[in-house]
C-alpha cells in the first residue's frame, strides 16, 4: 500500500492540497549523520524553475519531525514533512466534475467511492514524491560506495532536451521523456532471489511515481532483437566485469558489480493548457477543457531526481537485507 | 525473498537438479473447484516441443500436498510439487568452474558465498517458474471476469515468430522475444497507492521471470518521444472507456476499465550450441565453452504463459486486498 | 519494527522530548466520518490526572496531518502528530551516565550503538501510545458492532484499585496492575490460522505497550491447573455460545462469537521517588539514584485505554483481511 | 496468515489426514551443515511414548525436499516434509455432524464456509507443529552461543509431572500444564521498537501453538501484584545483569543479555474418553460425545519442545533482523 521496504521502510503521506505531505523511514540504520539542509541538493533538483516546468512555487522546506539526535539519526523512525503553503485549490475546482484524462481522478474516485481528497489530484499528486527524494538522499547516504549518474536522454523523442521542454511550454503543449540511471560501485552479490530480484524490487518503486510507462534494465527491449551469439557477454576479469555489460548489471536478479543501468519512459504531462475534449461524467457530454492550475510540460526534467531517489531506496532495502547473511560460523 | 503478496501469497521452492520444484500459495479463498488437471492447460503452454524449445522432457506432474477437499481449496496453504524426473546434472559439470556468461552462475556464488546448488542453474533455473505457473492458474479462477490474451509478437525482431525460433535452433543460436499480454474485464478500481501500483506489483513479479529485461504498460517507452496533444486520452463514456488507451488500462497506479496492455522483453538464452569465450575464474585465463545441456532456442516462446500467470498472480492479490474496502456503513 | 498490521496497517513515530509523537494509519477504509475531538474521549481516558498519575501535563492535542476529507477518511493514509509541549530534559540529564533500572536505557543504547534519544526514554516513552489511541479510536469505529469493556481488575494486588494507587503514590513508590479486557459483538469467524491467531496478532501488539509483563485469554493460566473434566465447555445454542467461555472467545485462533476476554500483568512503574542503588556504568561503582521527573505510581490506571486501544487494532486488522474471502462465487 | 518471520521466514502447510504436513523456511544464511537426522533430537522430544500422551504412531520421517546442496543449507528455501501414514480418518468420521467442544471445528467452518478439512483438526491439528519444530532446530543452529531449557514446571496444578499425567490417562481425563523456558547466551541488543518487542515476536508465535492460554516473561503476573520497591531490579555490573532478572532479559523490547525466561500455560486437551454433552448443529439436540481417536492426556508434554521451536524462530528472525545494523560507517 503506502509503504516499500523489507529493512529500510518508506512510508508516504499527505495530500497535494492539504496541510502537508511526508515520510516515515523505518530501518535507518543508528549514527548517521543527517541535517535538513542534506536534502537541499536533491530537493533543488527536483524543484521547478528550468525552462518547461511548473510555476507552483513552494519552498520545499524540510520539518525535521522525528528520528534524529544531536545531527545523527537515532534508529527510530525518521519523519519529516513539508507543508503546502503554495496550494491554489481554486485552480481545479472544476474538475470534480469533469474527471481529467490521464490523471487519477476518475481511478480514485473509484477506488475510494468518491471520498479522495481531489484537490490537486490529492494523494494522487506528483508532489508526494518530496517524501521519495528525502528517503532517496538518505538512502544514497547508506549506500556510501556507490555513485549516481541520472540524466534524460531525450525529451519528446529529441535529444536537445532543454530546447524541446521550453519549446512544448511555448506552445502550451507537453512532452514525454526518457531518463537513464548509472550506478557505479555497486557491490556484487545484493539483491533476493527468487521475487524480491534487484530488477523486481526497483521497478516496482519506480513505477510508483507519477507518469512512468516503462523501465529497461541494460539493452532492455532491444535484447528481444537480438541473437544470443550477438547478445552474450562473457567474463573478462575475475571480478566478475563482463564485455558489454547488457545485462545492465544484474544477473538472476543479483548484482553482479558492473554498472548498473536502466531507462525510464515518462509520459507527457497531461495537463496542458491547449484544450481538450472529454466526458463531462454528470451530463453524459462531451465537453472541452483546458488545464489551469500550473503545470509542467515535461516532467522527466524534475523527475529524474525522483527516479533516482526511488532506485536508491530499493538497492539500500535490498543491501540492508543482505547484511542479514552470513552469520558468522559462515564466514 | 521468496515470497510476493500481501493477501494472495506466493512462495516458491526447489532445485533444477534437486528432488523437487513446487510453490505454496497462502490466502486462496475456500470453496474454488480444484483439480490436478486444472494446471494442465497452461503446464502444457509452457512444456517444450515446437521448434525453439529444449529437449529435456518432464512430465511436469503436479503433485498437490496439501490446501485441497473434496475437489475444493480447503482455506489451508495449497502446496504442489514437480519432480525432478528428467535431470541430467552431467550435462554441467564443468560449470562449477567456468561460471555461464548470462547466467546466474557468478552472481548466486557471490550472493550464498559458493553455497548455492549449480546444477542446472539450481534454484536460478527456469524450471522454478513451473510453480508460478500454478499460482497463476488459480489465481484466473478468481480473477473470473477477466480474460487474458498473451502471446509472442516478435522473436529476433521478427513477426514471423515461430520461423524465426526454428532458424535459430537450427543455427546453434538463440533469440530474444517481445510478449504482448492483454487482459480484458479487468474492474476499475484495483490497485493500491503510492507503492502498490498495478504496474509496481505486476513488474515486480514480472521481473522475477529468467530473461525479462523490459517491462512497458500502454503506449510504453513510445510515450516518451510524444507530445501531449497527441498523447492525451478523452474518456469516451461513463464506464471510464478512453478514446486510445495509451495508459494501457491503468491511470494513478489503479484500473480504469480499459483493457490491460502491457509488453515485455525477453533476452535471448544465454545457453547456445555454439562456442563463447569467457573467462575460467580458478585459472584466469579465457577460454571456449559451449552449452551441452538442453536449452531453448527461444524462451518467449514458452515465457508468455509464465508471464500471464505471473500478471494474474499479481492482479488477483490486488483484488483481494482491494476487498478490504469498503466496511458496510460505508455502502 | 515500527508498524503492524497487514490491512489495517499502524506506523508509530516520535520521541517523548522530541518535537512530537505520532502516527500513520494505512489502510483505513473510506468515508468513515473522522475529526480530531473523535479522539478526546480516549485521550482523556490516558491523560493523567487521578490519584497516582504523573503531574506531566500535556494537551495532547491530535493534529491531523493528512487522510481526512471533508469529515471522513479519505483512504490515503492518516497521519495524526501530538506536539511535546511540556518536556523537562532536565530532570534526565543524570540518566545519561547511569542508566535507570528496569528502563530501555540500557537495551536501547545497545541495540542502537549509543545514538538513540536517551531524553525520557526517547522513543521508548509511554507518550509513543498516544499514536496507539489514536489509531484504536479509528479501529473501534471499524467494528462498529463490538463494545469493549477494559477495567483495571487489581492494583499492587488489591481490588480497591484507586485507594491502592493514591497510597503508593504518597509513599512515593508504585504499584503493578491487572487489567482486563471484554469485548461483546465481535463475529464469529475472524483470525487467521496458522500464526495470525487472534491471541497472537493482539499478544503480540500489546506486549508492545510498555510495562506488559503477560498476557493470558480465557481462563488463561488456570487451565494450566485445569482437569478436562472440569475445563471442558460445550456448545449450548447454534450460535455457538458455550456454557463457560474458558477460552475467552477463540478457538483454534479465530473469534468463536463468545465475549473475548483476556487479561494484562503491568509491572509497577520502575521510576520512583524512593533511592534505588544501582551501577554507574562509567565509574563502575554502585550508586544511589531516585527518580525526578514526573511519574505514574501505577501505570496501569493510564494503560488500560492503551490496551483496549492496541487489541482493536489487532482485531480490525484481522476483520479486514476476513473480508478477502469470499469470492462472489463461494457466496 | 500461515507465515511468520521478517529475516527469517517461516511457512507452515498440510493437514493432519491429508498426504502430508510441512514447512518451508525461506532466509536461511547459507552454509549451515544440516541433515534430516540433525531434526531428530527435537522430533523425538515431541514424539508420543510417555504414560499420557498419544497412542498415534507416527514415523515423523523428515523429507527435505528443497535448500540443501552437499549436506549444507544452499540459501534457498528449504522446503521438509512428513508424510500423514498412520491417519485413521473413520475416528473422526462423527465429528463432521458434532463440532467437537473446544476444538477449532466450529470455528474453522466459519471461517472457511465448510470448506475446511475437518479430519483429525484438518489444518488445525496439533501434527502442523511438526514443521515448527524442524525450523526451530534450524533456528537453534543459528542462535548457536544460546542454550535452551524448557521443562514442564507443573501438569494439572502438580510438580510431579510424570505421575500427575499417568493418572489422568488412566481416569480418562486430561489436564493442562505449564511449561517454563529459560535461554541463556542471548546477547544484549536484540529487538525490535516499538511492534516487534522480543516479547511482542515471541508471544506471537507461541500462541499459534494449539492449546496456550497465557504467556508471561521473567515475574510475569506476579509483578501486577507488586511495589516498586520491592520489584525494582538494579544493574550489578557492566554487561547489563541485573539483581533479580525480575523482566525475564527483556527491557523495552531489546534483550538485555539476563536469562531470557517466560512461562506459558497450556490447557487440558480437549479430546477425553470420558462422555461430555454438547450441542448437535444439525438437530439442535445436545447430544453426549466422546472421543475416539488418539489423544494426549497432557499436551503439554510435547508441546515443550514446540514451544522452545517457537521461541527460537522468533529469536533467530530478530537476531538476523538487527544484523541489518550497523553499517560500516558507523562502526
Amino acid at each position: 500500500m503506502n509503504s516499500f521496504g523489507t529493512c529500510y521502510r518508506v512510508e508516504i503521506l499527505g495530500e497535494s492540497h492539504g496541510s502537508a505531505v511526508g515520510v516515515v523511514i523505518d530501518g535507518c540504520p543508528p549514527g548517521l549523520p543527517l541535517a535538513a539542509a542534506d536534502f537541499e541538493e536533491d530537493l533543488a533538483r527536483r524543484r521547478p524553475g528550468a525552462a518547461g516546468t511548473t510555476d507552483r512555487r513552494e519552498p520545499d522546506r524540510p520539518e525535521i519531525v522525528s528520528g534524529l539526535y544531536r545531527g545523527r539519526s537515532s534508529g527510530a523512525p525518521i519523519c519529516v514533512l513539508f507543508r503546502n503553503e503554495d496550494a491554489k485549490s481554486g485552480d481545479y475546482a472544476g474538475f470534480e466534475r469533469v474527471f481529467r484524462p490521464g490523471h487519477a481522478d476518475f481511478t480514485a474516485s473509484r477506488r475510494y467511492r468518491g471520498f479522495n481528497d481531489p484537490r490537486g489530484s490529492g494523494h494522487f499528486s506528483g508532489r508526494i514524491t518530496l517524501g521519495l527524494v528525502v528517503a532517496g538522499t538518505i538512502a544514497k547516504r547508506l549506500l556510501r560506495e556507490v555513485s549516481f549518474q541520472t540524466r534524460v536522454l531525450q525529451a519528446g523523442g529529441r535529444s536537445d532536451v532543454a530546447a524541446a521542454a521550453a519549446a512544448a511550454a511555448a506552445a502550451g503543449d507537453s512532452i514525454g521523456g526518457l531518463i537513464e540511471l548509472r550506478a557505479t560501485g555497486m557491490e556484487a552479490g545484493i539483491g533476493e532471489p527468487f521475487f524480491d530480484s534487484v530488477e523486481g524490487r526497483i521497478s516496482h518503486i519506480v513505477f510508483a511515481v507519477p507518469g512512468v510507462r516503462g523501465v529497461e534494465f541494460g539493452d532492455g527491449f532491444a535484447a528481444a532483437a537480438m541473437r544470443g551469439t550477438e547478445h552474450n557477454d562473457p567474463f573478462v576479469d575475475s571480478s566478475g566485469r563482463t564485455s558489454k555489460n547488457g545485462a545492465g548489471g544484474v544477473n538472476g536478479g543479483i548484482t553482479n558489480g558492473n554498472e548498473l543501468v536502466l531507462r525510464v519512459a515518462m509520459k507527457p504531462a497531461s495537463s496542458i493548457s491547449a484544450p481538450q475534449r472529454t466526458l463531462d461524467f454528470s451530463s453524459g457530454e462531451m465537453v472541452e477543457v483546458s488545464a489551469g492550475g500550473r503545470h509542467d510540460a515535461c516532467i522527466a526534467l524534475r523527475a529524474a531526481v525522483v527516479i533516482e531517489s526511488a532506485v536508491a531506496i530499493a538497492l539500500a532495502d535490498l543491501a540492508l537485507v543482505a547484511k542479514t547473511y552470513p552469520f558468522p560460523e559462515q564466514s
